[in-house]
């Protein structure tokens, strides 16, 4: 494999020093650019972008030719593992992800397989190689995947939900029916991203989108055990490099301490935490990413660099901090203040 | 006045000890009950309801008639304020609520005006006397408002936000603008809440619905500073008792310790922490309102009363605790499952 020419992204997570802070952003691969736009209307359907691995590294690579970032992010969705599967994803307009099928009885859970996910989800890590041949060592690439409680959340409820009503009664109801569909989606996603890891992918990230709307005591028996089983079951060393894990629960600022127990190289927060805050608790256990609200970005650059500032005081003089949003960066922002924070960490950092 | 008969609710406000754990559910008063869709039909719109005091008088006592309750809450919105201060809310139907007018320039705040509550929310004092004299001692009245971030919201956005675009933007941006706004607010709530509590509520919560929307800077600069603003110029004595008040963010539970130094007399806790936890970081300082998530209703009987003895349990044996679920109770529950929660509580309690 060539050479990696940046590799500040992969010093941060194992909290080695850095030049400066590294930086990437969560979805900066999507609808906030006109290119992308561009490319989506091409492409056809949203799932026509995904499962065109020529297209997906296209899109992938748009971010990178605009901004100094550090690091590229496969183009994908969550929901692959769920199509797998069998459910039929699709996108209603305007209503977000949506399943042709649910699984909301034992039956229905007990029914469904392990995909092989190099059947079944080949063209994500043909677009993870076509990706990372593109770079050429550029920056590193980082592959990811829905937690096993998020993807449920969608499974079980057959789209989006407010309350996660469904899935919820299934954890409080039937929590054994709950544990085997958890542990399917488990095993489904060590073995997806250890074949992202194989096909090329340098970091692996974990979302647990919804794991913030659990109780405490239901997030660490239904969320965060399953995502250790996975970081526990990853690849962690490849191609003589360590292959770091970013595990990233929004809303689980209250759980960082149990998060970093995971075994997992670096959390992800969003921006309800203080990130001086969440350094305290976990120490030189793990590296940090984060942790802007997104919503900054609708303010000037002025306010937008005031606040880099702020974050980056307030981290420290430390190793292990990967600059990046508290969440993805939303489709109404101006590409002109996403590159005004670039470059405020980028000059900061 | 009438001698309360059942003070439970205070008592556990002021952490003294009661012969079991006293329980309310925010939004008891609701569309989950049959007797309350009968209702709202009869009064025509939602503000029709809320404007005539009898009508809220008759939907707040509905409740109590069919559960053990420990406490009655005025039937309200939290909106009545900007609505006061002549933004015209209204309710579209599947929508929320909406203003006719948005307050979003520097201009549009300055004309603002603080109401005379007595004359433009004399509605909901009127229904705050009739509902005490109708309770005749029966259990306490909870009087309320919308703290002045969450209020800010929506008359920034308009309604209804997913990520608080604009009025995050005025933070940001135009913090001297969003700090005016914000202070006729703090002044209006305060009035508002002293004015119901001279109507006859003998407690008070501040509803901060949209604070755990806010990284842990600006909610301390533009929410809880505003509700510290408040407690401060509250009646905290009338007619010969102690009348104390609950403070409520939603996903506030990074910033408990800062909660209870604003002089508040009780946190209300949404269902991502543990109580016990809560109750280790807060100590004696406040009484502890909560905390569970209110999908448990979706499930099973069984389910509820042992996740009410899990919380329970974790809060242990201390005087100061208010049983409540975490955020209001959702309109699709079933009466039976809400019967078999509060059941559960003053049973195991």
């Amino acid at each position: 494999m060539t050479e990696l020419k940046n590799d500040r992204f992969l010093k941060a997570l194992a909290r080695e020093p850095v030049d400066r802070t590294p930086i990437w952003m969560m979805r900066q691969a999507g609808r906030y650019l006109p290119e992308y736009r561009a490319s989506r209307a091409k492409a056809g359907s949203f799932m026509d972008l995904c499962t065109n691995p020529e297209m997906a590294c296209e899109v992938t690579l748009q971010p990178l030719e605009r901004y100094p970032l550090d690091a590229a992010i496969l183009f994908s969705d969550i929901l692959t593992i769920p199509d797998a599967m069998g459910l039929g994803l699709y996108f209603e307009t305007g209503e977000g992800p949506r399943f042709k099928k649910t699984v909301r009885t034992e039956a229905e859970v007990q029914a469904l397989e392990v995909p092989n996910v190099d059947d079944s989800l080949g063209y994500v890590m043909k677009a993870v190689s076509t990706i990372r041949s593109a770079l050429n060592g550029r920056v590193p690439l980082i592959g990811f995947s829905g937690s096993p409680w998020t993807l449920a959340t969608y499974m079980i409820e057959g789209g989006s939900s407010k309350d996660f009503r469904r899935a919820k009664a299934m954890i409080y109801d039937q929590p054994e029916v709950a544990h085997l569909l958890l542990d399917k989606l488990a095993q489904t996603v060590t073995e997806y991203l250890n074949a992202q890891i194989r096909a090329g992918a340098q970091a692996v990230q974990i979302f647990d989108t919804w794991g913030g709307a659990l109780s405490a005591q239901a997030y660490e028996e239904f969320s965060l055990r399953y995502m250790r089983q996975i970081v526990a079951g990853l690849i962690r060393e490849h191609d003589g490099r360590k292959v770091p894990v970013i595990l990233f629960t929004k809303n689980g600022g209250l759980w960082l301490e149990k998060m970093a127990d995971t075994g997992c190289d670096a959390l992800g927060l969003d921006w309800t935490i203080n990130i001086g805050d969440a350094r305290r608790r976990v120490g030189d256990k793990v590296a940090l990413q984060g942790n802007m609200d997104p919503a900054v970005l609708y303010a000037s650059p002025k306010t937008i660099r005031a606040e880099v500032k702020r974050i980056l005081t307030d981290f420290g003089d430390h190793p292990g901090h990967i600059f990046n949003l508290g969440h993805g960066i939303t489709p109404e922002v101006d590409p002109e203040h996403a590159k005004a924070f670039i470059e405020a960490v980028t000059e900061l950092g």
